[in-house]
């Protein structure tokens, strides 16, 4: 393994590590501060989580491509912008990076360090509300410029932890990571495939679309 | 009909139902959380529409424009930037997209798919919000350059739902697709003519105003 | 009197109106919302002027120098950046402008058009606070280049909103704006002399502390 | 001492003072309007003082550089882009800056000027995110580029003010400052040195993992 690609594993590593330590660390502080409006906590939780991503993805895009997100790896892989051998590589960082952020989160706020979380997320709305996540941020990652990727990315996600059902996962890392934290933020086990299989399906769907139109830019 | 127009309307179909899906879709979601505060149901609103709206003026704009609004594509045929035979067109694909999104919308949370909003919203002082609303709305659109666009209209849209008595729809395609939803965002049919009139009003102020005065730019 | 001079004061016009129902508006907007939680109306109140003000300096920035306060024209005729002769004008245009703002704001929230506020406002601690707001107000315009104004100015009054006592008014049009609305952004008559009296205070122990240290760029 | 270092000494003391001025200040205020729900005035702290951090380091990092943290001070040093010799004056400048800024905002807020903090923060918990809070601090000011420091770290103080179970002091100064208000945003006497140790020990992480890594930039 050369040089180059051990740095762009660890760009993702420590990368999906801080991102799933903001998503589930501001998800408890939020929960443990709005007296139980969860409005309020989803809103400081959205906050955390744009201003987290536009940050991560300015710092590590330049290094590893700031994907953290297997479903992002596999559409450059597709693109043939990532050759097939590192995809593997990649989700393994990503995985790896998703649990030590839900470790470190749990940590921070004297929970118990390894749980698994009991928050069940299921049916048909919810379900179609994650393959919408997921549709939406492929059509930011193919329709954009690279130049404000950081921007797009992250504004996004703020719009759609409000206007999808399932507070937009749309990443099978942070199904992996959430499902480590009985919080705020989780995701039961027994949840997480139809996620993931939602996720696969938003992206399919938003690949086809704008790959047949000739529109996928980056 | 030639395929560049077909992928503007197309973009036109796709924007304008992901606009409406974030309206109304964040509307649902703020409601279900905020435990009957109307403020903070409004700001989590606010804040996925300012975000949404960038975003998608963002990734649409240079493809067909990013109206996602008939009374922006009137000013355009106005103002000879789009011919006039492609007004009708537009209009379509917009109200189209729109009742698509408030489907989407009502799928994902679980609501009647299709359904009929009896949210009332009239009055002298409404008016005049919607009136002023659209007003603001051509402003930014007449005065502003192409770069910034995006932001501008998303901040304007932003400061907007606040304050204007009517929460700023200024888009007829807008009125349409809420119609569609019985929920926090929605508007019944018996409202929407006068809103429709009074945005109109609105943008021919504008229209009148700054063109007279030689500064409209874009 | 010169057709660019009618623009620029035009420009001064509407801008400081817009700028005044935005404010107003939005608190008005903030209080029927919010079930007296004052901190969720004064969230809104801020974000409505934040993205405002942005987008105002933007529009109106290159037409007439969008300072819509009479405080930032005195600097720009200090700094000798504007003749002598047109602050009274720049001056007229600010206050007609912010009477008018308020009384659209009312008219829109169906409330009395013309009315006086009986907010009083007072204490050395909330003159302190706008001697602050007014001092940080001019050291962004003094120590910022012009590029980045727009974006500048509107964080500035977003975090000043919340960390003065005064809720920085730091313009005494907005002071003379406000005393025609008898809602939450509004001030009493009485109220409003020793506030535009701290504001011109603030300025000048900005101007004195960068002119002296020859920082002042704009 | 040369005008030069002289001029940078004062930004960096006007600096801190408006920092922490707009830190407490925003945080009495918060609570002095958010009827006991602590997640609202975090909120409202936190858009404080990222727009107020935006607006600082745009300011005054052409002049003095802007650190307001004397980590971020001897992380220049060693990098060797500030002589050791001037590590003291700044953090002098700083440390007066912050009880300067506290002393501001109990002034404006009418309470005792100068006060001792008793707010307790302290375990295991609390510390791990303090360092985790200042390790992230360092991975901005390392890899970003100068061009976006202002947005990146007050985009990441945003996201920290929630993640971190501290709620992200990360910085001595910031810890001084906050000892002399005993208001929300306070520290207590006897919890500030673990909070110095936990963010020198995050900072010294960041530097070790990036340094070895050959990915500092700025």
């Amino acid at each position: 393994m050369n040089t180059n690609l051990r740095l762009r594993l660890l760009s993702e590593l420590v990368g999906t590590a801080l991102l799933l330590c903001i998503v589930i660390g501001s998800g408890i502080m939020g929960v443990n501060l709005s007296q139980g409006n969860d409005a309020i906590a989803l809103l400081a939780n959205t906050m955390a989580t744009v201003f987290g991503l536009y940050v991560l993805i300015e710092l590590f895009g330049p290094i590893g491509g700031a994907h953290f997100n297997p479903v992002v790896t596999a559409t450059m892989v597709l693109l043939k912008r990532l050759p097939k051998t590192e995809f593997l590589l990649y989700l393994l960082a990503q995985l790896a990076g998703a649990a030590l952020g839900a470790w470190l989160a749990n940590v921070m706020f004297g929970l118990e360090p390894i749980q698994t979380s009991t928050k069940i997320r299921e049916g048909l709305g919810i379900w179609v509300g994650e393959i919408t996540a997921t549709f939406g941020l492929l059509t930011v990652i193919l329709l954009s410029n690279s130049q404000r990727i950081s921007s797009l990315v992250a504004a996004y996600i703020g719009a759609a932890y409000w206007f999808t059902s399932s507070t937009s996962f749309a990443n099978p890392a942070a199904v992996f990571g959430r499902m480590f934290s009985d919080t705020f933020a989780g995701i039961a086990p027994e949840s997480s495939m139809p996620f993931v299989l939602a996720e696969c399906l938003g992206a399919v769907l938003a690949l086809a679309l704008f790959s047949l139109m000739g529109l996928a830019k980056r």
